[in-house]
């Protein structure tokens, strides 16, 4: 059989840090993202982190000759901050907004407010039908006491899920984005063993930038330093990875990071490295379907860490649902009592109120508002202690039925 | 080429009314339904409103022996209320929130604390690959003056996107709930026009049961009767929707729902009807791609009125918004101009208290609590906003590359 010329598809990938009014030099860091993106003409480009619409547009003006097809994905309050811009195309999107994000109270991290989604758009390029996924998971704050890992590791399941779902018709998947993961960490563990998605990184057969491929490093200007103590030559969390159907093979011919400051100029393009991939796609004689391998023991374990995590998450989601529980109660209590000291005072029942009014009235505000508070707490964590239960359940099914497979082969 | 043999498949599908403290005479109806589907022993059965997992675990017992497999979703604070009981092995499942479900403040409704969503089940019989879709849709508390029209359409073409991209490698895709929509509204219009799927009881070789197939009927004695007073024989907005991709052919060979009562009882199942469908599958020799036809016009005039209807909800969205924006606002003020003029008298530069203590501190707990409730208002219509937009020009998008396929055809 004679095989088809093999298609070359240069992709890009960025978390561009576009942080209204927070984020530094950020409109002139846009422009430069912009303005390079133009002068490389990649096909496909994947970027996280464009929160502010305005931005958006700024780019969409300035590669609308190069990238004439774009599309912006909005969610949560502040939006996914989610676009992807390319040469061909977009003939279909779809946004999944993951369940569980972080906490609204948490302000100072913000996760919640930016409704974290992975954001599918469909290509086809001489015949072939790629489905590409751009995504952004949950920051890590604190590696040591990771309060969020449990959140972000559902998110990694249901992105899983999300990518087997929808790519069932699809030749080429490909997923861009920062996954806010360490390449060992059990999220990306299970992340890969769900879906076959191989690793750029690792499979390039040329790299170039950054030492062992990390994206956050200790060299750009506008990484937090201490944060990045432990790891001197910084960590790998954004990603292309990538996986085609038996009909296709994808090689990756090329990796390459930025690293740090942007050519010609005094500040990088973000506090992140962008990632850039350069895959060779061609059409294959039909492989015979994968019997049971190495594969299907890795995946197990996968989702077994994963399970673990989940349940420590739910143990403290039950916890924060209970004390939340309690502290309305407490405070409807209170309530309750100086209801009936009021009117009994009013009535006359009482020798005479026990606190002087401006106290009484103080309280019962007090009380009032921790009632309100503690209630909408109760809620938001009867909410994830459900969506916790509901993964690890769906976990402990898929566990079972890998169980099967491998007791059965 | 020689046909294979016909596959039936028996569907139950009820809205069981099943919510704790609420539903009248609950746990008899939950075991009456669970007696009735033991005894009928459907292949398939698509529950809604099981709101309790303690009810699912009450049906799961009774229906362990003639239904093994079985799958409760859970969402929401509450819980999606959705469940499947199968004949067959469930393989896979997916969950899909909608991104709008009502409003928290509108407690009497209730809605959106459901975490109202579409659940997916993958089963297999004889080879065949069914995508079970189950959902639920937002109520429909006024029809004269639905406030809540948008969510549901939006709800209703996130479901048509959610089953276009997860069932492309389905042979036959099964989808049944409470839409909430009659046949001829503008949601139903577009699922269907979105996704192709038919509606049972319009292609049924056989019906049997309520008068026009309506599953809220005035004859039912929990359905609240004023409600149902312009719509004497009742309304349909249970339904069971199919389709099969060009290898395999389906036909709905028997349609039926409850009437009111059951047999033998002196109470109905629910407040809803059940449906029951009984479909056939074969395989049938691969007819040709539809070319344009006239399913394309029927798409885009949906996709254009659904479009209306959620710029109006995107114009109402933005009202609320700027409402709880502004009172925001003016509680700060009131509360920053309550802290200079305490500052003020305590520093000695005011000639004494304007207000007496009490008042001043009252004033100040409400302003308070104004600023947090209209914050918190704030911060959820600005997402409801979004949503609205994103899906709006979703369907822009969708429109124009319609409209470009029926200027080249």
């Amino acid at each position: 059989m004679e095989e088809d010329p093999t298609l070359q598809l240069r992709v890009f990938d960025l978390n561009c840090w576009a942080i209204r009014y927070l984020s530094k030099r950020r409109q002139e860091r846009v422009q430069l993202i912009g303005d390079t993106l133009r002068r490389e003409g990649f096909d496909l480009v994947l970027l996280q982190e464009v929160w502010s619409e305005g931005d958006y547009s700024v780019l969409k003006e300035t590669l609308g000759s190069c990238y004439p097809f774009s599309h912006y994905f909005r969610s949560g309050v502040i939006g996914s901050g989610l676009c992807v811009f390319s040469r061909f195309p977009i003939l279909d999107t779809f946004l999944y907004q993951y369940s569980l994000n972080g906490y609204p109270y948490m302000l100072q991290h913000g996760d919640w407010f930016c409704g974290k989604s992975v954001g599918l758009v469909v290509i086809k390029i001489s015949g072939i039908v790629f489905n590409i996924y751009v995504t952004h998971l949950h920051a890590e704050y604190c590696r040591e006491k990771d309060a969020y890992l449990p959140h972000r590791v559902v998110q990694a399941w249901e992105l899983a899920q999300f990518i087997r779902h929808t790519s069932k018709a699809a030749d080429v998947v490909l997923l861009g984005g920062d996954l806010n993961m360490h390449p060992e960490d059990v999220g990306i563990r299970l992340l890969r063993a769900c879906t076959g998605l191989r690793d750029a990184f690792a499979e390039a057969q040329r790299f170039e930038g950054c030492e062992a491929g990390c994206t956050l490093v200790p060299d750009n200007c506008f990484t937090v330093k201490t944060e990045l103590q432990p790891f001197p030559l910084g960590i790998r969390i954004d990603y292309i990875l990538y996986k085609a159907v038996s009909d296709f093979a994808v090689k990756c011919e090329e990796l390459r990071t930025t690293t740090g400051t942007a050519p010609g100029k005094d500040i990088p393009y973000s506090d992140h490295e962008a990632v850039m991939a350069t895959l060779h796609v061609r059409r294959q004689s039909r492989t015979p379907e994968p019997t049971l391998g190495t594969a299907e023991p890795a995946l197990a374990d996968a989702v077994n860490e994963a399970r673990t995590e989940v349940r420590v998450g739910l143990q403290a989601a039950r916890r924060r649902r209970y004390a939340s529980g309690r502290m309305a109660l407490l405070a409807l209590l209170l309530l309750l009592l100086q209801a009936a000291a009021g009117l009994g005072s009013l009535a006359g029942w009482a020798p005479g109120q026990p606190l002087p009014k401006l106290s009484f009235c103080l309280l019962a505000s007090l009380a009032a508002g921790a009632l309100l508070l503690a209630a909408g707490l109760h809620l938001f964590h009867t909410r994830e202690v459900k969506m916790l239960q509901g993964t690890e359940e769906e976990m402990r099914l898929a566990l079972r039925a890998l169980q099967g497979r491998l007791g059965a082969a």
